[in-house]
């Protein structure tokens, strides 16, 4: 992307340290036309101040209308646009436990599943079976082996895991096994391209293996695979930006697309806001740019609950003075896309944005930080590909651009 | 770019008149967070008027989070995205003060400067020489003949000249001799491309003889060439827009820029806002468009001068009854970046724009001109590079596309 040249070309070395702060599907609608929303619900005495010091704005994900998942939402707010990056969710939730997923292996998710006995799913997350009953399966699956290739199976959370393939000649072009639906057994492996044929043979003999592994289960007797993909190879993060970057997420969703864009994963104790702040904290003077990840705003909303949704915006703003202390140059607060607890899932509306910079900012008529003082910020309505430069260029990372 | 052919394809004649108003470096930032900008700070009863029958809305130069030089911002503002067209500082100054400069040729900014007996710089400005004593000066450089080629040297302002060279095989592919620092010595000139060896070679034939004719000299007794650069060729103004341009412009350099893309310079005495609307009233009836170019709130915000700055701006609103006298059809007032007086520099903010034409404006709610009044102005936040389609439209010079 040209943009990413303009970056390389004037990103500026210093000591400025800037913060992506990202409540997940902050964005919200309010449950009467002229009540308020989530984020005008809470409490936030913290941010409105901030509001008040700054600047609003709102920013649009991938395009206008265009509801995103969490990983092009995400690639976004990294400046990486998603109609050109695509990124497969395998690659992303095997990044982001750990796994090495080279360019050419490939990765997948899945889901432990229960199935009847005609074959036939009846429960698509096996009763959601806690992680410790889920672990001991995983390490049977992990001593599957096949001739010629090596398969390397990883738990995520709960009844979820991730695989990765590795050897020659592979490709991820293969359609998911989860039929979406109950009463259907799940589907074989298909190439989607016929480069992949040989590929959908190797996971359709591990998955029959792994059935027959799982047989004396009685929930976890089956599993499907999703989001067959291989490492993108994205351009990294310091060499575009020439910062420094820690990624402070909980999910491992989030740590694989971080790592992804070459961000280090900075590993920390406990889940709470405050954690993952003071986790920021112990590695301030290692990085120039931290992107800190809130889960539960998103979790909230697909669960439909607007007062829980609120609560988490407080909770955040409450430990937010812990941030501020340590004197960032520039901090973004925003979403990577909107989940109204009303529509109890992601949406496409555009996600307030609130841009701080103590020394440079430019602040507009705004005081307080929610959906309608963002429609009307004096940063306007922006792509979400916009805000990286937006950030180093008030943090004083961006040289000028000609003379 | 696909926007110039529609313009081409749809620009109409007629005798509206349309004026662009350029407040170099414009917009501003308040000294506290709720305090007034500089021009918000201006009392501007003129400019109000206008903003309350007109609409405003910002401009973004170049990119958001980007910071432009003078030059790129001034090719965004005629409707040239800088990204695609790349101008050099040379050639804007050479063009500026005059010079011809056909593409081939290679131009560069001189800087007299002071050197010690080692031949380190003590002063990278010569300390600031005035023009009477750097004029003689320039005279000495001009006899300097160098075979094959044709060396042309002309005096700009202060300690500063333009030189172009003309010949055969000439590449502007050279690094400024400007070491951007004190007690160091003014590089040779260099080559960044195998093709520039010769002319490199040249140069610095030019800048030996030149320093043994400036070694009697106590202050002026050495130089730094930057920005080499040719005629970039570009399209031009009025095969574009149907237009007919003038500029109005004390400093070269913004001269310079206007000759590049095909306007005519309008020369006239004075260097007043009145001075140059009266020129414009002189030429009124000669052209189309015109371009007119306030340097003094640009070097007010570079000296962190807040109400020196605010000041220039309210004696270009005292002087505005001059120009809309003579009722333009559509009328843009904005800048070419903001310089905030707290920075002391150019910066990425957006430029307030003020968009007024008493027969076709849609007005919005604004009713002054300023940061927060445009930010939230009914125009929105635009690229630089709509504002001529806009002024054309509003001038109604341009025609329907499609049936």
């Amino acid at each position: 992307m040209p943009e990413f040249d303009l970056m390389r070309r004037l990103h500026r070395a210093g000591r400025q340290k800037v913060i992506l702060l990202i409540l997940d599907g902050l964005g919200g609608l309010p449950i009467e036309p002229d009540g308020p929303t989530e984020l005008e619900t809470a409490r936030t005495p913290n941010m409105d101040r901030l509001a008040a010091e700054g600047i609003l704005g709102q920013i649009v994900p991938v395009r206008l209308g265009i509801t995103p998942g969490s990983g092009p939402a995400h690639l976004a707010l990294f400046g990486y646009d998603p109609l050109t990056f695509d990124v497969g969710r395998g690659v992303l939730e095997a990044t982001g436990v750990g796994m090495h997923v080279a360019a050419g292996d490939v990765a997948a998710r899945g889901n432990f599943c229960t199935l009847d006995s005609e074959g036939k799913i009846v429960d698509r997350r096996a009763g959601r079976i806690p992680s410790q009953e889920a672990l001991p399966l995983v390490e049977r699956l992990a001593g599957i082996s096949i001739p010629d290739v090596e398969i390397e199976v990883r738990h995520v959370r709960e009844y979820r895991f991730a695989v990765v393939l590795r050897g020659q000649g592979l490709d991820p072009s293969l359609a998911d096994t989860d039929p979406q639906q109950t009463g259907r057994a799940p589907l074989p492996v298909e190439p989607t391209a016929p480069e992949a044929t040989r590929t959908a043979q190797i996971f359709n003999t591990w998955v029959e293996q792994a059935r027959s592994l799982l047989s004396d289960q009685p929930k976890a007797n089956g599993l499907t695979l999703r989001g067959f993909s291989t490492n993108p190879s994205l351009p990294q993060f310091d060499e575009i930006y020439g910062l420094k970057a820690a990624a402070v997420a909980v999910y491992p969703m989030y740590r694989g697309v971080a790592k992804l864009v070459g961000m280090e994963i900075h590993h920390f104790e406990g889940e709470s806001p405050q954690d993952e702040f003071a986790a920021v904290a112990s590695a301030w003077n290692e990085y120039d740019f931290f992107f800190i990840h809130i889960k539960k705003t998103d979790s909230k909303g697909e669960d439909g609950d607007f007062h829980g949704k609120a609560a988490i915006i407080e909770s955040v703003d409450g430990a937010l003075p812990q941030l501020l202390d340590l004197g960032p140059a520039a901090l973004a607060i925003t979403g990577d896309h909107s989940t109204p607890a009303r529509m109890k899932t992601h949406s496409w509306h555009p996600v307030p944005l609130l841009l701080w910079a103590p020394q440079t900012v430019r602040p507009d008529n705004q005081r307080s930080f929610g959906e309608r003082a963002c429609a009307t910020g004096g940063l306007g309505t922006l792509p979400a590909t916009d805000l990286l430069p937006l950030l180093l260029a008030h943090a004083g990372r961006l040289n000028k651009y000609g003379a």
